[in-house]
């Protein structure tokens, strides 16, 4: 058996969002490899082998995954989400520069529905115009780095996402997060709070930024800031495609 | 019949990145609308009428749509990529704006894979930290403020995915794009020019960006560049979780 190695972006969570592409990977599978809760939404079946991990572990997930393809099973390694944007992805290209024997594996990136344009589908279409993506954990870059970044974003007057806003471990991180966008923004600019969006539980709520509070966002949100431009129409938010 | 409006994402090409979502909205519609080759994509079925329009008419496309939703007919409006991404959702709330009798129309968005996504995908892992999106087109935006928004991504030090690079009405616009990232990035940063991904004709090509040349760019590709620590690992790119 000839092994190989698929990073799969399951989406946000509703399996009307899971691509036929990674639905046929999951099929031809033998191992499954994946933080709990993406392993949990995959289905069991006789003779494929679940792998859940905890959290943190990114990089000795990827590693086992890489052995077990070079050992001939056919490994999924599943993330929410798409894989490239602050996924699993990144992690198994580290674990495959410490692994030059792993170079000739036939590896493949399945895309998949990131939670910004799912979130931001359900709320109208506030990345309409040019944005950027922010990871706001301070687990990957100093406080510093992720300020900087925000005030050059506000400059360039980019609509922006945010991922992972809030963690038990630095709750009042997102506070000053918003007093910066606050100062460089103004209190008008309107801010999407999208919750555990696609599935049962979605919540969308669209505010002001000065009406903006830390506690609307929690760890299944993603959160997502107009440019100058963005408006509401009817019950919707969009930014305009044209600029200046 | 109860109308309803979809504007739906097609993905970059290959019908395996098309979600069940959009699939199942697809079957249920009665007019389909959108560009000519996007409507190209949607088999046709007995009592299924395709509206399919030229380019750089989304807002009267928009509204022909809102009108035959209200008229009680089921429509989907279909977009390449994701239609919140430099695609037709932001079009349509446009025209919601002088429609306010469609105000409470039942319309959706459904998301899609994003070119840059596939793209990203299929070159590793590029976009794998904080990011921007940007459309070069200077239909949408006065030249100024597309080289202002790239002086300040790259002060930023995000990685950067540019969409519409180079049309035949401006070829020169990508060339000067290429010389303000050279010069505030260096001629060593890592540039992914990605062709047509998800298609027969896909093309993933990365260079340095001193190697870069406009004529790599054509309407048909997405173009990535990496940030100050993307590298190179076997035969892929990609952007650690990590900075600072």
């Amino acid at each position: 058996m000839t092994g190989w190695l698929v990073v799969a972006g399951l989406g946000p969570g509703s399996e009307a969002l899971v691509t036929p592409e990674v639905s046929a990977a999951l099929a031809e599978a033998t191992d499954i490899v994946g933080y709990i809760p993406y392993v949990a939404r995959v289905a069991a079946r006789p003779g494929l082998r679940l792998h859940p991990s905890d959290n943190r572990v990114e990089v000795e997930r990827a590693t086992a995954a890489l052995e077990m393809a070079a050992a001939g099973r056919r490994v999924v390694v599943v993330s929410s989400g798409d894989p490239g944007v602050f996924a699993m992805a990144s992690a198994l290209f580290e674990a495959l520069e410490s692994r030059p024997d792993c170079h000739a594996l036939e590896i493949r990136i399945l895309p998949g529905i990131t939670a910004m344009l799912a979130a931001a589908a359900a709320a109208g279409a506030p990345l309409g115009h040019d944005f950027c993506a922010i990871n706001l954990s301070d687990n990957l870059k100093p406080w510093a780095l992720i300020e900087r970044r925000l005030r050059l974003a506000a400059e360039a007057d980019l609509a922006m996402a945010f991922y992972n806003p809030r963690s038990k471990s630095r709750p009042e991180g997102f506070d000053k997060v918003l007093q910066i966008l606050r100062d460089a923004c103004g209190g008008e600019r309107l801010i999407t709070f999208a919750r555990a969006v696609s599935t049962p539980d979605q919540r969308i709520e669209t505010v002001t930024l000065a009406e903006a509070r830390p506690e609307m966002a929690d760890m299944r949100t993603v959160v997502l800031l107009g440019n100058s431009a963005t408006r509401r129409v009817g019950p919707w938010v969009y930014t305009p495609r044209f600029a200046g």
